[in-house]
């Protein structure tokens, strides 16, 4: 009866009362509201949203279902950043080290592949005996000898945001920008954190691909981390081509060492100097997000942090010598370059084509559970804006077999669009800054 | 990955196309497309809408899971009617005996009470030994020896309507005009009919409260019979008040015995003939809707279809005997009238008071499978217009106990709305007919 007054009102447009909608939830956690009904319930958010005041709702009942970290031991202001997610984003693993190494804690709490966007977690497990799971005491350990830690969301942290998103990729009720949000900082504001930086991806390659709902997006975590007290900022950046110049694991972690070692291409770096800025800031190493970006950019340029991911490697279990010595990580049994067959000047790379590329080579899941091959994916050394001549190498192919390596060489002949004419002027990588105190955020 | 793809294309407004439609249907059977699958799809309809040509093939899906009646033993135009639901309504009763003796044989399958609206079968069974559960061998040869037989849904008609009703229940989706039409037609396109009419109540007291709702159903529901080669007739009628001078299972059999005999209430006998009339013009037993309205009204007032009842309730089981005397019905222990205390002109009698009043007094279901009371209910003796003196005695009220009679009389009498002015005359009952022809039909 409870459950379906909830539903009904929802579906018809009323504002839930925090303590029906509490019920509600509570409800579904202890099985007296039904998994079909949740569903229809997430349907309707689907369509109806959910006001301030809802949200604010569910995302505590998402927290409280399960632990909260205790990060109090460890000194200093604790800053982490998020990502929606992209193709070719490897910047958490240069930005941890960074951050930590300029003097802010990072206790980084990540996931997994999804869909096209790639995942931390697969990214560090390509090191060799990498853990992601260390248990509470251990991260502790680490965060505090080595300035920040690395691990994936453990089961204690809300249990509600894990069943609920499940429930959603079955049901057709994932993109909802209310319970995108409420399930992203459900995460976030378990760790015990003083600040957050979230990097919303805008773009034909991000999560969501309609750039009003990006700022929607990041506008509506920005309040929800405010609202419980954490310094919360969102920064919009572009993923209208891939991040760099690799896609696929293994590929990914050597272009992070390049770029923790001032080599690293240059949008990449600009992301991770920009993100690192604002965590710089929040944790009190910088008296603005730009005297941030400089530090950091200086740092990054000079290889200062380099060391820093050498020691966190070490103390989460890998082998650090892969920074210097990267053919210790896992290589693809078949590699190949790609040529132009062209002429034209590069209008840019599809994100999503390379993104779902590299889950087809092996490099992805398609289900929760599948094995991934770490060592497949996609390197490009063209960029938007170049000229290319037929013969010309746009790219390498990293692939399990002969016929995989064909396909890749399709894929990314594929993803590179040429043309005669020299296309516009990409938009900064960085689009737009997001704070609490943004006058735009309702 | 199927399910998924028929959700989201829903969800985002897009047309099913009938192979992906039926083949998620089908999964839903089969079980591999999940409850909750099913329950976010359902929201998602309530909130898109289906196309006519979706809708077709969800009705066909629903028919096909089940059995399909074979009448063509029986000789004649088969023709059923179908009501949305009121209060008072025991118009089936009188109907079916009325068309069979004007010579259209009446394969009826009624349902039972849900909400505040009472159901046939239900008060069928408060004829002592009366049978709604022949089986279809039995049910023809009552049809073919009586004119008419009345029985409950088998289990094997339409068993996807009966799953997705459940689950429609339980998860906020029942308000869909789609969905309330297919499963309608789903159950009577299974009877093996020459003719359907459908009588859609509108006002208060209807199901659809809302009258372009009430319309739009009916149009459906008619588009959907004829398209499946049914000759379909809506009849739209008032249910702004309740119909007849009772509410209740046994107090409503005695009602409609009355009407049979040419001596029941004059709204009841209307309802009863103008869909009488349909009935007998689709059966071709009347040249039009008006001549069978003629030639019903006329067998009513003489009492003609009495007989024919009576053998109906032998047929199937029941103690005729009740017809001559209604004291043989179940009778509440507790009966008692009720007064007014004011003085002033009825305005309305509110039919929800007095559908969730027979709920309360234990002769309806909150639940599937609660038992009832055939016993209890209300009387009423003013109508919309009467004027009524303190101490009138306004009507009847039967409970089970001193305390409900008590509760009972304060359901009726507030029910009741008196005020001094004249209310404006009533619109008539039959408000509006809707035939496949009617071009306002999309």
């Amino acid at each position: 009866v409870l459950a379906n007054r909830v539903i009904e009102r929802k579906r018809d447009g009323a504002e839930l009362d925090e303590a029906e909608l509490r019920e509600f939830l509570d409800g579904f956690l202890s099985e007296r509201v039904s998994v079909p009904q949740m569903s229809a319930f997430l349907m309707a958010v689907l369509f109806r949203g959910m006001s301030r005041r809802e949200l604010e709702t569910l995302l505590s009942v998402m927290i409280e279902s399960g632990a909260v970290l205790d990060l109090s031991s460890v000194p200093g202001a604790k800053v982490d950043k998020h990502s929606t997610g992209g193709v070719g984003d490897k910047v958490s693993l240069a930005l941890a080290p960074l951050v930590a190494e300029l003097g802010v804690p990072v206790p980084m709490m990540s996931g997994r592949g999804l869909g096209h966007t790639g995942g931390t977690l697969d990214k560090l497990e390509s090191i060799p005996g990498f853990r992601i799971d260390l248990d509470l005491r251990r991260f502790r350990e680490v965060l505090t000898s080595v300035g920040c830690a690395m691990i994936g969301q453990t089961a204690e942290i809300a249990p509600l945001d894990r069943e609920l998103y499940a429930l959603r990729s079955a049901t057709g009720t994932v993109p909802s920008i209310p319970l995108i949000a409420a399930s992203i900082m459900s995460k976030k504001l378990a760790e015990d954190l003083d600040g957050l930086v979230l990097d919303v991806k805008m773009g034909r390659g991000a999560f969501l691909a309609d750039d009003q709902r990006a700022v929607a997006l990041a506008r509506t975590m920005v309040a929800l981390g405010t609202a419980r007290g954490v310094p919360t900022v969102a920064v919009l950046t572009a993923m209208d081509e891939p991040l760099g110049r690799t896609a696929g694991n293994a590929l990914e972690v050597v272009e992070a060492i390049q770029c923790l070692r001032g080599e690293g291409p240059e949008d990449l770096a600009e992301v991770t100097a920009a993100l690192a800025g604002h965590m710089l800031e929040l944790g009190g190493k910088a008296s603005s997000a730009a005297e941030g970006e400089r530090l950091a950019s200086q740092a990054l340029a000079q290889g200062q942090a380099l060391d820093r991911f050498v020691r966190l490697i070490e103390a989460q279990g890998g082998d650090p010598s892969v920074v210097d010595h990267p053919e210790r990580l896992p290589r693809a049994r078949h590699a190949g370059d790609v040529f132009s067959s062209e002429a034209g000047v590069v209008q840019g790379i599809d994100p999503l084509a390379l993104g779902w590329g590299v889950v087809e080579l092996g490099g992805g899941r398609t289900g929760r559970s599948d094995p991934i091959d770490p060592s497949v994916g996609f390197e490009w050394q063209v960029k938007r804006g170049d000229s290319v001549h037929p013969g010309d190498v746009i790219g390498r192919v990293h692939a399990r077999t002969p016929a995989q390596l064909e396909r890749g060489r399709t894929i990314l002949a594929q993803a590179v669009s040429l043309a005669d004419a020299v296309p516009p002027p990409a938009l900064p990588v960085v689009r737009r800054v997001i704070r609490a105190g943004d006058p735009t955020i309702d």
